[in-house]
């Protein structure tokens, strides 16, 4: 299996073909070519959902090197803040659940994950630091950590699942499960880098919650990872909004998950895992703002000919996040007066006269006004597509950014607004 | 006439009452007291709109001082431009007209300016440093200067008109006309400050603009003007917003519209004056943002204890701005983890632990948690209010700010996203 890697056709991977792939690949009984320390997944029903998978236990042999990124937030969940205090880049079990988000649950919520860590580290033999928890559902409810501690008494008992039925169990109201895998080559060693994530899209952003998990099979230290985690961030789960509301729990982390020995100090090995990751890390993103596709549009913002890397992303997330020009795509219509105005609010410094906008190839504005010769009907049609690129050209400087967010419309406003914690 | 100052009253207070009490102040042949340089209004069809008035020329006997503040934007508007470059704080003529912004037009729009100004200069024998101009309508379309320079040279043919009528030419989908007007008594002498502004609510934000302008019956240098202006600003205007897209076009003009003379170096004088036009510039920016009332509710931010004004300003529109409490509100569900996330993503530094929230007078949320003693029922009784107050106590200084805005609701969608520039 090779991916493609432009933007375009990742957005219209076919979810269904990954989605078998995962399964093929990581049914238990044929996982013939994974290295030991390959990590076993189990699931369970805690009851922190009334009914269905609710807890995913991912279980390495051995401790592997980890790195963490989380929300920004100033309110970040107690998941965040105790690893954010426990954990030193080393993981033997992470811990994910779904139905409750432990956010805003103060000391407390603190305190019931001490409690089913202390259950884990002495079923498995091992350190607090060496534990890493999630946690991904409604914020502001306290739970009993006894729902938890049972599942993990039972897990020498349990039979371990594969990828898809692991992403199952930390699901909340996601429309598909999101799986993602690539084959490298370096040196006739093959290994692979695969990853889930949960999120909601316009589903139930008010979950607030983007989780992410990536396992790399080859082996790599600590500072490998953190570099690898940052140099793909960026333009990956960092590009995407779907309504600018950021979660108390985003979590990714990107285990190193086998020992095959790779020279990383080649420049060479080095940009392939990371491309690799890369792909992983895109295509998880990208399904996360395609939930929901089927109730509306991908909007990708290009902007180029900016003066700096700081102003293009500036600009692009506020025309990606501008309620008027989410509304006007999903209206089909290129109200392209909107993106000046969401170019303006921004008070970046740019030349208003040598602004340049585009809807797919069509331009519609040069030299701080209409491009009078544009073809409206053209125009007109290419607007009733599922995917709208609209490229801005600043016209100031060479840096660019693209990011991608969804249209604004009646399901949306449905969801969030029926919906009841 | 005398106007209650707190905001509950502002926002509840009938838009009919004013609007009659305009009406009748304003009638021209009733208006006897009338200070000698009061503005006259004239109104005329232009054919920017395709029926009814769209063009409002203020005209004052003399030349009067003003103070103007504009859109932030970095993408302003044809007439924010040509007024900033050209006026100097006298004005003798003030142009108006909806149905076209005259935004991201160029150069062109520029000259259609300058054609239209030179006219005016002709007819009134002024200067063009005496002229204001302001538009406000479709974004990026360029139009004929003559269709304005027709209706200018037939002014001194027309009959002047009042405040109601004045107000009418300039609105484009407003639901309904906004002015507003309270009496001053200093030292014996009465004069009025009276208002109109031009805002659409949630109706048509793609018009982007907010246009208001004050008149004040007493005898204020350029100094004072800008005093004013600055000392009331950020509690009215800048602290309303619909959907948190800034205009390209929002303009606020102070205009001193009598020779009437006020001891202003009195403070106490001074201070009364101000409370006057903070009176009014709080009842027009209302006004605003309650234009589509009927579709959606008020939505009142209020945070206290924060560590200065900075952070209390950027939580509090963080919170007005995020979709997904907007949607609750519209949803009537006090659905505060979404708070606790707005609050987060603004990164400032808190305590998460301090924070209280309260909706209308319910504590929900104490000591880092959920409060368990919430009146559940009587909290979602209160939830069906037209007025949603929520306050947030950060628990960690002094500083407050209170913002208003809208829910998100179909009505946002229908109108945003079926519009047809």
């Amino acid at each position: 299996m090779k991916q493609k890697t432009s933007t375009k056709d990742l957005a219209l991977s076919s979810n269904e073909r990954l989605f078998e792939e995962s399964k093929s690949i990581f049914k238990p009984k044929k996982s013939k070519n994974i290295s030991p320390i390959n990590p076993k997944f189990y699931t369970f029903h805690s009851g922190l959902k009334n009914r269905n998978k609710d807890l995913l236990i991912v279980l390495f042999e051995k401790s592997v090197n980890v790195a963490s990124v989380y929300s920004k937030t100033s309110t970040p969940s107690a998941p965040i803040i105790w690893n954010r205090k426990n954990n030193n880049g080393k993981c033997k079990v992470l811990i994910v659940n779904s139905g409750n988000a432990n956010a805003h649950t103060g000391k407390e919520g603190l305190k019931i994950i001490d409690k089913y860590a202390f259950e884990i580290s002495k079923q498995f033999f091992c350190n607090k630091n060496e534990i890493l928890v999630s946690s991904t559902g409604v914020i502001g409810e306290i739970f009993d950590p006894k729902l938890i501690i049972d599942c993990i008494k039972k897990i020498k008992k349990t039979n371990n699942t594969d990828l898809v039925c692991a992403v199952k169990a930390i699901t909340t109201t996601d429309t598909y499960l999101k799986t993602s895998i690539v084959k490298v080559k370096i040196n006739n060693k093959n290994f692979r880098i695969y990853g889930m994530a949960k999120g909601s899209g316009m589903i139930q952003p008010n979950m607030g919650t983007m989780l992410a998990y990536i396992f790399i099979e080859c082996n790599l230290n600590k500072k490998n990872l953190n570099q690898l985690i940052k140099k793909n961030l960026e333009d990956t789960f960092n590009s995407i909004s779907v309504d600018s509301d950021t979660s108390t729990s985003d979590t990714l982390m990107l285990f190193s998950s086998s020992k095959i020995k790779i020279n990383i100090r080649d420049k060479k090995n080095f940009n392939k895992i990371s491309e690799g990751i890369f792909k992983v890390m895109k295509d998880l993103s990208l399904q996360v703002i395609k939930d929901g596709e089927g109730l509306s549009k991908l909007i990708n913002i290009n902007i180029i000919g900016a003066k700096n890397k700081y102003q293009a992303k500036k600009i692009a997330f506020s025309i990606v996040n501008s309620p008027l020009v989410k509304t006007s795509i999903s209206g089909e219509d290129a109200n392209w007066g909107r993106v000046i105005m969401a170019i303006g609010k921004t008070n970046e410094k740019i030349k208003q006269e040598k602004i340049k906008i585009y809807y797919g190839k069509y331009l519609v504005c040069s030299d701080g006004g209409p491009y009078r010769k544009c073809k409206i009907q053209k125009l007109n049609k290419y607007m009733k597509n599922k995917n709208i690129k609209i490229t801005v050209d600043l016209g100031i400087g060479e840096c660019s950014r693209s990011v991608i967010g969804n249209d604004l419309n009646y399901e949306y406003i449905r969801i969030n607004a029926d919906y009841r914690s």
